[in-house]
Parts: C-alpha cells; structure tokens; sequence
C-alpha cells in the first residue's frame, strides 16, 4: 500500500527559512519518523519563499521586448520581462498564453512565476522558480535523509488542467529507462521510460492541492525502485527532440 | 491521509468477461468494502480486453494512405490502418512516432493502441482502446457504486517518460473548474481548473505500473470533492483551443 499524508502544520514560510527543519517540524507534528523508501514532495512555492525568490514588480523595467510581448500576451510587461529573464525559448505566445522553455529546461505557463498564495501584504510581488530546483532537492534530500521532489503545478497542451509534477529531485529515480526489459510474454516492452517524479508529485498533489489549500507538502510512503537516482533535469526533452519542432 | 492499494489478485481477463465482478473479487481478496470517497483506477488494458478490443494484425488490410503513414513512421502498414480507424486526426507523424487526436478526443502516441501484455499466444495481435471509456466507466461505477476512473499511459511533448492519465472517469469531477475562487489572501486564483483524473490516474500508477506488473487496478481511498461529476472527455481540449494550433 502506498500513502500520501499531507503535512499541513506548515506556517508562512520566510526569505532564508530553514526549509529542512520546518519540514522536520511538520514531520514531527504528525508523529511521522522517516523511513526508506519515504518521498518527501515540497511544493515549489515554499522552496522559492525560502530561498528569496520574491520580486517586487515595480522593481521590475521593462526593455522593448517585454513591452512587445507583454502586448501580444496582454500580460504586465513588468511579469513579462521576469519571465523572459527567467526562460531562454518562448515556446507560445498569444493572448493570455505564455509558454517558455525555462532556464530549468522545463517548458512551462510564464516561466513558473507565481503570484497567488504569496502571503498577506504581498500584491505587487512576484515569486520565481527556486534558480536550480534539482539542487534545492539534493539540499534537503541530504539534510533529511530521504528521497525529495520538488513539484510545481503544469497545465498539458492537449488536455484541460493542471496536474502536479516535479522540477525537482533528488534520492531517487526521477525517470526509470526500462528500454530493452520484455514483458509478462516475453515481448519487447513499448512504455520504455517512466517519469516517475512526475507520478509522485501529482499523487502528493491529491493532498496538496494547488498551492491555495494550505497543504504546502506531502509524504508519500510505500514506493519501491530499483533504478538508478536521477535528477528532474533528467525528465526535460531537449528542443532537438521536442515533439512539436 | 490518501491511500492507494493495488489490485493484484485478478488473473488474464478474456473477452466478455464480467468486470466488475473481477474487480469486486479482486477487492473482497484484499478484505476492502468500498466506501464513499473511494475511486477504482482500472487500467485500459484489461477494460479493452474484456470488451473484445482484440484484433488480429493479419485480418487488417492496410490501403494505400495506411501504407504511406506506415513509411514515413517506420511502422507496421496494419498497425498504422487501425490507428487511423481510431483517430480523427493525424498530430504528429515521424520516424518512429506517430501522434493522433483518437476518435474520443484524447491526444496520444499509436491510438492508445497495445501489442504489448496482451496474453500468452498473443503475438500479432493489438489491443484498441475501449470504445467509449467514459462509458466503460460509467458502468463500472454504477456496478460497483463508486467513482471509477479508467487509466493509460501517456507520453508529453515537452519531458520525458510517460505517466498515467485518465481516459475515462464516471462518478467524480474528471476536471474541476475554480475559476473565479480566490487564494488565502483574496486574490483570484491564478490556477483554475484541476485535472483531478488525471492526477489519481497518476497516483494509481504508483501501485499498477504501466501495464507489464500484474497489477491491473488500485483502489485510491480518502479523496475528498465538492464539485460536480463530469467525465474524462471534459479535459479533452478541443483542436480549436490546441496550444499548437
């Protein structure tokens, strides 16, 4: 049996948090000592409190270009010229859409920048992706002991809604290569990769939410692997193999 | 706290076979009575079996567009002409891909189609997609009395490996619409509609694998909703609101 058990006794999470021991904490108050084979999910928006990733907007000066694509996007050119920092592709643009290939590599709404949930007296703010989320997650892996993912919410191009996945990982196989394993008749498997961070931040969402729940992350207790630990960055298709190029 | 149990006691499912009652058997050998709240993840293969989704390669005779497609992808001729029976549309034809908009909406790599965990003495044949999975579904749960999601596995355009998703889903909120809901400090929500389908069949995956482990269905227990039902072709995006259209 796997369980997902929420960790809801997380407070507003500040610039230069111990991220590690408040998640301990948590941990703590619900009687949850950790075990192998334990994956601790952090939403991305606690790991970017954390870690400082709070810009104010009217800090923010928009160059030509932003101004020209906050125009097509109908977006504040201020947020549009943060995600254009953010990101090295823009993958779509059009009205209310922005989709960029991260500076992550991760192909993503507005270069992941967040600007709900950021906390009371925080209009005008915006919160960045954690800069290297794989690092984040190897920081606290090391810190805790047990495997960690670090989720963000995307939305799918051919399909409505978002669901959680990760952008982060450490101590564990974030996608398992099975090309060349047969299966249960001895054929030649067809599902050859298996994103399983990406599997395991969309289950802790089932307990998290979106971020508005007050959920901010989640174990998720049960799974085995046996493959190889491998970062997000692992889970990214480069553009020469996109499958839209 | 979310469990997710997998279903293993359930053996080769034939054509005609009753469903439910397996999937009920398959739960009485686990000593689990289902509750409110619980959600039946089954995976698409066996649902396809039992309804006869099986064909035999040999009695396809490709024609001449089948042999074309098959060229340019490198595939087999008849496995390209029952692709095509099943799809309205081809999305994306490369060398060893080929991605199409099914004949239910859902965008995906072969038609969904499988040759893969078929049974034993079942070299040459592929397994289509259940006809109607919402409708699957929707007798499933009316059987069995809870939500039932039905599962398969889908690769992205933009990250590697694949992951679950639901292509059928009866007695639940397959998407749930919060447009319009504010964040904990009175913004409005920036994400506003939740593939909640998707995200169990994700979950559900942890337990079932993709197919080739013997365990073909989960139970995911302690979900909580309060939206209304609607069924998986609702996250299906129609080809006028495509990101890449």
């Amino acid at each position: 049996m796997i369980e997902i058990i929420g960790l809801d006794a997380i407070g507003e999470v500040g610039e230069g948090a111990d991220l590690a021991s408040i998640l301990a904490d948590a941990l703590h108050a619900k009687n949850i000592e950790l075990r192998d084979g334990d994956v601790l999910v952090v939403t991305q928006k606690i790991v970017s409190k954390a870690e400082g990733r709070m810009i104010a907007l009217d800090a923010v000066l928009p160059d030509a270009a932003a101004q020209e694509l906050a125009a097509t996007t109908r977006k504040d050119p201020r947020l549009v010229a943060l995600v254009q920092a953010e990101s090295s592709a823009v993958v779509r643009a059009v009205p209310h859409v922005l989709i960029t290939r991260h500076n992550t590599g991760h192909v993503m709404a507005n270069a992941g920048i967040d600007q709900s949930n950021l906390g009371p007296d925080r209009d005008g703010f915006a919160l960045l992706l954690p800069q290297d989320p794989d690092a984040s997650a190897a920081r606290l892996h090391e810190a805790l002991g047990v495997a960690v993912v670090i989720s963000d919410s995307f939305g799918r191009p051919w399909r409505y809604g978002v669901v959680n996945v990760a952008i982060g990982a450490a101590g564990l196989p974030a996608l398992i290569d099975r090309r060349g394993e047969q299966d249960r008749d001895g054929r030649i498997l067809e599902v050859t990769q298996v994103a399983l961070a990406d599997a395991v931040a969309s289950a802790a969402g089932l307990a998290t939410g979106e971020g508005a729940e007050g959920v901010p992350a989640a174990l998720v207790r049960g799974l085995r692997w046996d493959a190889p630990d491998v970062p997000a960055a692992a889970i990214v298709r480069p553009p020469h193999e996109d499958l839209f190029r």
